[in-house]
């Protein structure tokens, strides 16, 4: 089996069905319509064995990765995804890991009514790199920048699961039951907040995902904003499987420092605070701090060293 | 230097600036505004050392190729491109190798207007995924099927001067002087035929970019289009560089199943002979050949073996 029947067996008219898709995989580049007037948002994240996710991880899981990174990327922007290239370097053609590869990532896409309409199958070191297109009506997108001093900081979902659920992976933290299910599937399996960050257009002031982890991220919306921030680590939603697992002590540290959450981190008016506070839309927000002057990131009255603003570092481990 | 201040610096505000980027690299995702009523064309490839160019190759030579591929698509469609991201993944912080790189790909984008507006930079084997968008009037674009028996054949350019490139670098080949140069300069910094491809809308039947050989790309263009295809060996232009260095018998097999070439492959009806022979698009185009009925691509009237239309399988070396 080639490259090529490779593409065309697994990829060809994976994802959703859209009328907008002209022409799919299949020839030397795809076409699409765009509605008159949106403005179209474009994220590209690579996933690499090794570096963002552990060698061994299921290609069902990986494969949903793949899609999830970038979603997380259109949501906090507030855009509607639509269409998705992917690039994926494997070492050698396994049928079997492929094709769980790419049922990791129909269901995403299909759950989203993502088309995936491009692609290119190559030779190398497991990665796999996706582009991801959304759609957006002219000057709603949420920006990093745009937070103001007394604004509400809010987080959604419950950060740090995600963390935790790495740690079980790697046998870094035990758990059991319930608690290890939840967090390895937050892990391995998270669910990008893309109808949250639509129904915040008009309403946060600032948006960022959580991918680096929250502390660092937090630290980018406000270098972005020119802000600080001074946030409660005893309002922080935790997840009952991660105090479980890590402990009451351990827990709040891995909400802040932890990675790979892909839940939306976002500021909004005080006024505004009702309407944040009463969205449904599919995941529930907690405010666990305020916006200030300055530059400084606040965790319980201390400062963040400055450093800690870029999170996890691929180029440093 | 960690991956963060490296993509700011080296990869902000590179390429073309254009008025319809409203926000480039630096938030979470890209946002740019289409006129209304374009279409979008999208494609995405990926560049990996080792299979795609050779460990060792120059770094403004791989920046210009992780383009130079995707413009290729691009202009095969006859499309016009517009954004560029880019996932570029390396083992080290090289910053003297990201300089060139970032050189090779800057001055390719700028030649052809191109904004790149997004990136991610990882840790990892060397490759590069790009993805490019070009735009398109509706219903424009050029695609692999409409050849119909009777049209002709043509080719811009010279092919087999890059897989002759390819081989003088490996040491398979031997070429010296002026001749050495330009098939070198053939290989590292392939110029796809964007102007070619715009000239060509309306005037074409069919068209594919010569990525995998002429004679493989030629079969995937009659096996979309349902045709069959008779090319002369003595019809292909073959340059005078390529005849010093390979011979005048080896000549016409490396511009038959050579690689890397970027050049466009179209069909055109008989009657529009005379416009596409006059047109000047940067490059010159050669009638090589004659669509047939049928299924098989003749070459000197002898049928190619089926899996010849697959040209160089990444996964078979």
């Amino acid at each position: 089996m080639d490259e090529f029947e490779l593409i065309d067996r697994w990829f060809t008219g994976r994802g959703a069905t859209r009328a907008d898709v002209r022409l799919p995989v299949g020839d030397d580049a795809a076409i699409v319509a765009p509605p008159p007037g949106a403005e179209l948002v474009l994220a590209l994240d690579t996933i690499v064995a090794g570096t963002h996710f552990p060698a061994g991880t299921p290609a069902r899981a990986v494969g949903h990765r793949a899609l999830a990174v970038n979603l997380s990327d259109i949501a906090a922007m507030g855009a509607e995804p639509a269409w998705a290239l992917l690039g994926l370097t494997l070492p050698a053609v396994d049928e079997d890991w492929v094709a769980e590869f790419s049922r990791g990532l129909d269901e995403l896409a299909r759950r989203h009514g993502i088309a995936l309409i491009g692609g290119d199958t190559t030779r190398g070191a497991l990665a796999a790199t996706l582009t991801l297109a959304g759609l957006l009506p002219p000057g709603t997108a949420l920006r990093r920048r745009g937070a103001q001093a007394g604004d509400d900081i809010w987080v959604s979902g419950t950060p740090g699961d995600a963390a935790a659920g790495l740690a079980i992976l790697q046998g870094r933290l035990q758990a059991a039951g319930e608690a290890r299910e939840r967090l390895l599937q937050r892990f391995l399996l998270p669910e990008p907040r893309v109808a949250l960050g639509i129904a915040l257009r008009g309403l946060a002031s600032a948006c960022i995902d959580v991918s680096d982890g929250l502390a660092g991220d937090l630290g980018k919306l406000c270098a972005a904003s020119g802000t600080g921030a001074r946030i409660e680590s005893r309002a922080l939603p935790l997840s009952p499987a991660l105090v479980e697992a890590a402990g009451p002590e351990a827990a709040p540290g891995l909400a802040l420092a932890g990675g790979d959450d892909y839940e939306l981190l976002f500021t909004a008016p005080a006024g505004l605070r009702g309407a944040v506070g009463a969205l449904t839309a599919g995941v529930e927000c907690r405010r666990i701090g305020t916006v200030i002057a300055g530059r400084e990131v606040l965790v319980d009255g201390a400062a963040l060293p400055r450093d800690a603003g870029h999170g996890f570092d691929h180029f440093a481990g």
